[in-house]
């Protein structure tokens, strides 16, 4: 098992205070020692950072919880490996471009007997794990149904893309974060609860290390940010939890309801 | 313009000091301001860190140097806007995957009238730079020529790719570095040399900043390590100057002929 975690705002944001709870599960509170990795996004680029060694050790998580980069999604993971030895290139999240954008995912679960269903040519894997191996089948089957062009109205891709993540859930346990650089998808398996602060900000106490943000003095008024993680990551405020086969879109923060 | 280097090498290296001395002209002793990026390729998988400030004052950049990344190809490029503004998706080195591998590209010159012969589909550029555009078009002219399964034989494909990059010198200057992670291509239009190490080592000392540097402290009698850059980084070694249309193939740091 690994952990997500996502966030969506409407304006560029840090997520050192999220991040810096969750890389503690990479090796001190949590077993998740096999590698992780985070995306940000700024604008239409994005920057992935990963390390195949524990988060709680990581020189370069150190400087990520140093060094504030400000954007408006994020996708990031830490892994417990279950299928494919511990490597850069088994490491989440992974990103493929399509359309013009870089599209990230990250799997939190395992799969099994997926090898016959899985057929791909388009998008291939680098690594050896079931969770790159139905990112790539995700996006083969995106482009067979909508073709090389970009649909104008996103909701229907992202609404046949959970149609795609019920099919695999029947494969296993399949807790998915994705997104296009725009919009942010949660899809719900087992374990997945979200969060939207918005103003009244009030202060918040991570559960998994001793740390108390006061998001009052770091955010405006208008600032609306969604956190999605496996499990809440702090114990004085209400997460939504999702339940199996739930999923949610979210874009600058807010979400977007079914059509 | 920009700046280019390079590393293949047959054990995994650390480029460190040559990164120190391009860092220096992202600033320094070099114009090139508008953001910097550097590919590590660790196995199969790879690792981009990327910033759109200047490399001499990144912070990225600093860790780099600090943190000894050894890889066994390295993709680097330091930029100097010319089309596209100064941001991330503008940022190179870019990388697509074909083949299950990452596919790893940097561009130094600029390119005029190009819209009408590098027509995309499969693969598109995300941000708007002339480089990004004509990465995405070898791509789609290799894929239309190999199809989707990745050919036996790697040569006759950079062969391929060295008669397109002919094709787009006509339409101005492409100094241009590309890698599938295995092999590492150069190809020179106005400005490109390397180097290959091995023993005996001796000392070299970096142009743009007061660094020596002891090889034969660094190494094994084993290793073989190319680097590749747009101007001699060093002033006490011999660096081979290529031509205009020459291009090289480099894999475990030595060379591979032409068929």
């Amino acid at each position: 098992m690994c952990e997500l975690l996502a966030m969506s705002a409407n304006v560029p944001t840090d997520i050192v205070f999220s991040f810096t709870g969750l890389a503690q599960r990479g090796g001190v509170t949590g077993p998740h020692v096999d590698g992780w990795g985070i995306t940000f996004y700024e604008g239409k680029g994005s920057r992935t950072f990963k390390d195949a060694c524990p988060s709680s050790e990581s020189h370069i998580a150190k400087m990520i919880q140093s060094y504030p980069i400000k954007s408006e999604v994020v996708v990031s993971h830490i892994r417990q490996a279950n299928r494919g030895c511990v490597s850069l290139e088994n490491t989440h999240p992974f990103t493929r471009e399509l359309w013009g954008r870089y599209w990230t995912y990250a799997h939190n679960g395992q799969l099994s007997d997926y090898e016959e269903k899985f057929v791909v040519s388009r998008f291939q894997p680098v690594g050896v794990t079931d969770s790159e191996l139905a990112f790539c089948w995700i996006l083969e089957k995106v482009v067979q149904k909508f073709g090389e062009q970009e649909p104008e109205d996103a909701r229907p891709v992202f609404q046949y893309i959970a149609s795609l993540a019920d099919e695999i859930r029947g494969l296993g346990v399949f807790n998915m974060i994705l997104s296009d650089g725009e919009h942010l998808m949660s899809y719900c398996s087992n374990n997945l609860c979200y969060i939207t602060r918005k103003a009244p900000f009030g202060q918040a106490t991570l559960i998994d290390t001793d740390v108390v943000i006061d998001f009052d003095k770091e955010t405006t008024p208008n600032d609306i940010v969604t956190v999605i993680a496996t499990r809440p990551l702090t114990n004085n405020e209400e997460w939504h939890i999702l339940a199996a086969g739930d999923w949610e879109l979210f874009r600058k923060g807010v979400r977007i309801p079914p059509q």
